[in-house]
């Protein structure tokens, strides 16, 4: 829906929505087995709820399309990925509380491993501690580039924000980060005149960085990535008419809440804690998102068993999120990550909707497969907000 | 289909397409027994011919989206609702003969019950006969206001039109009914400057409409909607060469017909009438629309058994609909009216088309779970008439 329209449609109610966002949930089937890790684990729970709800998948971005998180979650939000686009260095940023300045452009940084040869052999520095990340932004202090302001900040593990501040920085910036091991780090390249300035001072960066964090043992090297300035979007509470909270355990989720609007509340503890914050704040908000990351982590380590304990896990906390008694309850996932190609994927993503208003379809079990079955069929996960506000009887009719 | 396309696609044939609509088609399950209105209604011919044709479920307008009567209807014919926008008060209005002028501002009014706070009891003042209405009109035709003249007209039942004529009338004015019990009418706004005027008229016209009708016993208090001019919409037998009938026993079905260009014939009697009148008129036309009311109408008063049981009704036409001989029949909703919400709602709507060129689909029965198994799965209902028109042969291959 148009977010125009939306806001037109948009009437008050009462009713509360909580939307649960299991990274990653989508999966693939192993060859020997014919059943995903949503397929092969025993998540009762899921399953039962399926048999009364509204059960489909949702495609992300559009087919074949493999969406990264920030997309993934703007989908499910009700935003076009393909009109609303935001760095993910923007998303980082913001998930640490940084505060973003109008001519500041954000990059994602990854300290990485690099092998005799220079090339790439651990993406991720064998997820060195956040506080060993810390310490070596703080020998990165060192660096001084003309004309601008160099700031660092740790977010988790390995994974660092770089702010460029100065005037007259475009953002438009390729990629260092080659996204795979075995080759090396790229140069950063300008997309625009506006950011020739910028592509030239990032390689300075890189340079004068690489050569400091040069003799760590893992993080021995760096890159960067989805380098953008703080972008506008229209608001999800001013759009449905809603006081909406974030629950999220992992940053950049908390960023990308804060960007469409919503209120992050702080719960480092993990899904316990998320929905005893949701208990705590009932009153104060219509709308919670909920997200659940340790389905993405598993998928992206290739884990398929793991990946099935967690999915295991969240569903014994479905009784606790049924009984908060929301209006509206959502399971859903910003993308697959199957544990089979260790990675995102393109792959629609299992879906549910369960409300006093729903239509039952043929699904009997949360998985891949059934969820084909169910009454939402396959369908683009922008449906999913105006579909959520619908059921909350939070949209006017449209037309006499 | 974009109807610029269409028109060009579009070839003669001497085909014939029989169009039923059964107003607020879908519904929902009670949740003691998982069976919707057409669920538990005996509708063997429907269900025989649901094996036979294509059969599948229409989004009337997006996701989530309500639709009013106007919008379903449009998509039905081929018209984006979104696109195509028309105000209730010109539907109304043109329904019943009236010829709207190019300046002329149309409203849809109801008398209603008012309770002693001047709240609304009942929307529809007990559904007073047409005739008390058109005596209620009377006594208001002494209404004066300065620059524009006010016609009055009733329409069926507890509603009217009310029209405004007279120069520099803008139609962008809100809504004085609430459309909900408990509350008082609202004041009409303006929502451009042109219409500033129109506003203020309305508003003076209520009060004055209000004092004269304060002391009779049930409609005791009228609202307006709908404010609306005159839209000039492509229209449809020229955009698909074909001759249109509507045969609809509600005025404002007849309207909706008019406006996109199809010829209503008279049938007062219900469906044995509109029948009769395909019949009748089958050399005259290509294309009949006919609709049926009584689903809607049972679902809006939240009666279950009565919608079941009107369902029961109108599957005992279906041989007769079949022994006309069209090329091309469809039964079809312009929306969902689930018993259980007594109102429209956003959920898809059970769709059959029956035709020598279908191609079957796992749909056994026609009700809202076994149309997700059918061959056209869950689709905008604006693709409703270029499907109809391809399996009547009557559109040219695309492209070389």
């Amino acid at each position: 829906m148009d977010l125009e329209l939306a806001s037109r449609l948009a009437k008050p109610n009462t009713t509360k929505i909580i939307l649960c966002v299991l990274d990653g949930l989508g999966g693939l089937s192993r060859p020997e087995r014919m059943r995903s890790e949503l397929g092969s684990a025993s998540i009762p729970n899921l399953d039962r709820l399926a048999a009364r709800s509204e059960v489909g998948l949702t495609v992300p971005v559009g087919a074949g399309i493999t969406p990264g998180s920030g997309p993934g979650h703007l989908a499910l939000f009700g935003y076009d990925p393909l009109t609303f686009d935001i760095g993910r260095g923007v998303l980082e940023a913001v998930g640490i509380d940084f505060e973003l300045g109008p001519d500041d452009v954000a990059a994602r940084g990854n300290f990485c491993t690099l092998d005799a040869d220079g090339n790439i052999s651990d993406r991720r520095a064998g997820r060195i501690a956040t506080e060993i990340t810390a310490e070596l932004l703080k020998e990165l202090a060192v660096i001084k580039l003309p004309g601008v302001e160099i700031l660092l900040e740790p977010v988790r593990e390995h994974r660092f924000v770089l702010v460029l501040r100065g005037k007259g920085l475009g953002d438009v910036v390729t990629t260092t980060d080659p996204q795979i091991t075995g080759v090396s780090p790229l140069s950063a390249k300008a997309g625009d005149a506006a950011s020739a300035k910028t592509a030239e001072l990032v390689n300075q960066f890189v340079a004068q960085a690489q050569a400091i964090v040069a003799s760590h043992p893992t993080a021995n090297g760096l890159v960067l990535r989805g380098f953008a300035k703080y972008p506008h979007l229209p608001q999800f509470p001013q759009i449905w008419g809603v006081r909406a909270a974030a629950l999220a355990v992992y940053p950049m989720y908390r960023g990308l809440a804060k960007l469409v609007g919503m209120t992050p509340l702080a719960c480092p503890g993990g899904m316990e804690e998320q929905i005893e914050s949701v208990r705590a704040r009932w009153d104060d908000f219509d709308y919670f998102f909920v997200h659940y990351k340790k389905t993405d982590a598993a998928g992206e380590d290739g884990d398929f068993e793991r990946k099935m304990h967690v999915l295991e896990e969240f569903d014994r906390y479905v009784p606790d999120l049924l009984n908060l008694g929301a209006d509206v309850l959502m399971i859903a996932g910003d993308h697959s990550t199957p544990a089979l190609m260790a990675a995102h994927s393109w792959h629609p993503v299992p879906f549910l909707l369960h409300s006093k208003y729903v239509r039952e379809g043929h699904a009997e079990n949360f998985n891949e497969r059934s969820c084909l079955r169910g009454s939402l069929g396959t369908f683009p996960a922008v449906d999913v907000t105006p579909l959520a506000m619908a059921h909350a009887m939070r949209l006017e009719k449209y037309g006499a």
